[in-house]
């Protein structure tokens, strides 16, 4: 089956400028892009744009932990240690794989409508998310949050997380061309540094990216330098993680750029969370500086218990305005680098390859989104980014498809029952909330 | 004719926790409002809530130039002077009162569907404001944007300028009770102290609020410090505009929270507006410190040029977030605090009593919000300003009404031709983009 984006506009984080034009997606991949006044090929459905609706690639979350919509709201405005210990935690360990799965699948609802096609998830009782993500049609990368210590009753904690996070790969990666899977050691706080080398040797000799918390806190700082007695830069030097193809380092916020100088950071990605930080009072990333770095650099909304959305597009409007804000810099952060970071960029650090721009043989994951609204009056191919990150939000969203398959369109999920999960996931709140 | 909300979640800027219960709307206003186990009255029209909607007070854009619709997306990532001089201002010189009239309807349409019910306006020819306003049925806040100088061929700028604003005032101050004007001094760099005084004197005589642009930028703080040769607290006390009761000091980026305490602030309000100052890398208000003084503090989205959305929940969010980021406080700018300003204290400034709370006899001006999503499932009568400000969007809204009358419903502007507006919109922008 064909389907033809007909008089579209089409744009990517890597064009210049947006195409007026018509994409023929088949077999699960963008066929043919051509000219709007090309003849176009014949299809079985005709979305018709009328020069009115754009085509974008689905956005890439490159940091979060879907279920934990289950704690959305929970403890707002309440400082950061208090917040874990007091709210987040104890609560997080009531957490049954059916609630993993059921949440992850509310979760993906909130995705799909928002225009996101991948999600890079950390998180533990993995295979109910991948579960969910299968099932929905969804693209996933996935670790399991791996936290260590002490040996339990003689058991090395660190083996058994590794040989889960292992096991997870085994099952999941690569299934159905929608799942990727990366070891998730969680932070250099939780992880010992000797484990985190153990972790990266295997990363290594396996060929498996890793997925890590990196220097989200200004506490965090203090930690490696005074507990671990290392600088940052020699802590990502002595445990390997920089040699690591296809390393995210989620947040960040208090690495500073000109590392990159000294270090090979190549094969480095960090996951900008600018709502999670400014919400949590992290602090903000220096974007642009690292900007002109040879580093990846994508966008997540971490977890919705710290954002409080999972929606690209207030991530993306969020990082294009306040870096330029902090610097006081109206000509930082371009629109267009935002983009990619938020679908490219994204796609290629969980792994996947020839996702995230809207090209000839690569995935038919796109967003339909709807210009014949008041605040995209003047949109045109030259300034067509602008709009979308700063006049954009997912009101505008009309359909969502992954690998040329609708997984919403115009309100409806034709691969899920909303109104089940909505209810599981009521149900599932309901009994962490609930006093043992 | 009567509007029943029947067990809707009831939630304003001044109840520290949600109620659970039913709105009877009639005659303009909020007749009853009682708890959801109460016999509620009969009602010609019944919105039926379930417990899965929420009705809000419906937002107050404090500060915008609505018009600027019409330059939405000019000029990108320029440094300010040079957007303002080689973009926006030569385009705008070109802008008819038909231009500002259906960039006034475009924009009416944009606010409708994002939930606000009132707008103070600061731009010129505005009789195309007030009547677009008019037409729709929506509440605004109207000046003239006074810009003085030397006299030209002998005639005083400011006199006709002041003349042209007070005529505004005559013909639409008061009008169905939808209209109020102010008088608007454009800002101390565009208009000679000694008129400002002139035009503050006139206000306190006649009993008219003012609205000004206020230390939007470190430049203008120079300019009144080097140029004026006075501190601005000693400018805001010299022209003596804090005794005009109704005072909007827009953006106020580089004013200082410690003023309050010398001087009576108490009839200021300060427009606060993130987005538009983070865009331009104005820098960012310390809203937090401003919270604890006496100063009425509202929020707006400045003019769609600089924004780029008129989009009162992205205003709301990004104050909430982005004072916790800068300021690395995680308790700074509770939702709570934001919803308020993004409402009642925005009426208040405008001066419209009995407006932005839901209070019986107060002004049926209401937002009606889908809470049967993925991302309010645990929203309950205490958390839901969290829910609304830091998890919620314009994609929520599901009808605004203003007075008792749905003036947005679904998706459908009852009082509206939004294809004519849009049209006509789309004629005005190319007119003006057109090169002479």
């Amino acid at each position: 089956m064909a389907t033809l984006f007909k008089d579209v506009f089409i744009l990517d984080g890597e064009r210049e400028r947006a195409q007026r034009g018509h994409i023929l997606v088949s077999k699960g991949r963008v066929q043919t892009v051509m000219g709007v006044s090309e003849k176009h090929p014949a299809a079985d459905k005709i979305v018709e744009g009328r020069g009115r609706m754009a085509v974008l690639p689905g956005f890439v979350n490159a940091h979060t932990h879907a279920a934990m919509v289950l704690l959305r709201g929970l403890g707002e405005e309440t400082p950061l240690m208090e917040w874990l210990q007091k709210k987040i935690w104890p609560v997080e360990a009531k957490l049954t794989p059916e609630h993993i799965y059921w949440g992850t699948a509310s979760a993906i609802l909130e995705m799909l409508a928002t225009g996101t096609t991948c999600f890079t998830d950390m998180y533990f009782e993995m295979d109910g998310v991948a579960r969910a993500a299968l099932e929905a049609g969804m693209r996933a990368a996935l670790c399991r949050g791996i936290v260590s210590g002490p040996p339990v009753d003689g058991v090395s904690k660190i083996d058994v997380s590794i040989e889960d996070n292992l096991a997870l790969f085994e099952r999941w990666h690569g299934r159905e061309g929608l799942i990727t899977v990366q070891l998730g050691p969680h932070a250099p706080y939780t992880v010992p540094f000797e484990d985190m080398k153990k972790i990266v040797v295997i990363a290594k000799e396996r060929g498996i990216g890793v997925h890590f918390h990196f220097l989200e806190t200004e506490w965090e700082l203090g930690y490696i330098n005074d507990e671990l007695k290392m600088t940052p830069e020699k802590y990502l030097a002595d445990t390997g993680i920089l040699e690591v193809p296809g390393t995210i380092l989620a947040h960040g916020v208090w690495m500073t750029p000109a590392w990159a100088d000294n270090l090979d950071m190549s094969n480095v990605t960090i996951a900008h969370c600018p709502c999670s930080n400014m919400k949590l009072g992290s602090g903000v990333l220096p974007l642009d500086t690292w900007l002109d770095k040879n580093v990846g650099l994508a966008i997540g909304t971490d977890g919705a218990s710290s954002n409080n959305r999972l929606d690209m597009w207030g991530e993306m409007r969020s990082a294009a305005l306040i870096h330029k804000g902090v610097t006081r810099s109206p000509t930082g952060t371009p629109a267009i680098d935002v983009l990619r970071m938020a679908t490219f960029e994204g796609a290629r650090a969980a792994g996947f390859a020839n996702k995230g721009l809207i090209r000839e043989g690569w995935a038919a994951d796109l967003v339909l989104v709807d210009l014949d609204q008041p605040h995209y009056v003047g949109a045109d191919e030259e300034n067509l980014a602008g709009y979308v990150v700063y006049a954009g939000s997912s009101a505008d969203v009309r359909g969502t498809m992954v690998n040329g398959k609708w997984l919403y369109k115009d309100g409806v999920y034709p691969t899920m029952d909303k109104e089940e999960i909505l209810r599981k996931t009521r149900e599932a709140r309901e009994a962490i909330l609930k006093n043992p």
